[in-house]
């Protein structure tokens, strides 16, 4: 049982679309990250994904219609939602969900 | 889908040690909830739970030793772990698990 400081771990992260595992609950990854221009157009198929942004500001892109998310914004994408996480100016966030999505599958740009 | 602002909604709350829930992802839902004072000692046996502060200070008292978590940091309870949180000021937290625990077996105070 070890805790984590949110904050710290942001302001560690060296790579962009990487995410950082800081602790495991009921089998749900609890995952820092930071972003700054787009990933791809993506979807997870096997789970939701929730996003609660800490610094910045993110728009989460969707074919329903754009969703911007700002400090202590809080936002799920469900399971096979196609979407485009956005960020004009660096982004920091924790991502949840069953595994690490910071690949080519998860949208991550080249 | 819906966005929440977890700080708006920790200031809104008006009772201590009653959760809120304010989405769900995965089957986990996502609560915020206030603390002053202390819970009774408890356990979840069906599920981890894991805290989120986001102002104030809580101290998770535990069997093994005393965890005291500040603003930003991030902790999970593991299932079938007696704790009991500890505010000697006002502190405001998210809690995420499988469903509400402030009830008298979640250790909420008469």
């Amino acid at each position: 049982m070890q805790k984590s400081n949110i904050v710290q771990e942001l302001d560690a992260l060296t790579e962009y679309w990487s995410q950082k595992v800081l602790t495991e609950a009921n089998c749900q990854q609890f995952k820092v990250a930071k972003g700054i221009g787009a990933t791809n157009w993506h979807k997870h198929d096997d789970q939701d994904e929730l996003f609660i942004i800490f610094s910045g500001e993110m728009t989460i892109g969707l074919r329903s219609g754009d969703v911007t998310l700002k400090e202590g914004d809080m936002f799920t994408v469900p399971k096979g939602v196609e979407h485009r996480p956005v960020a004009e100016k660096e982004a920091k966030f924790l991502v949840v969900g069953l595994n690490i999505t910071s690949n080519k599958e998860g949208g991550k740009p080249n």
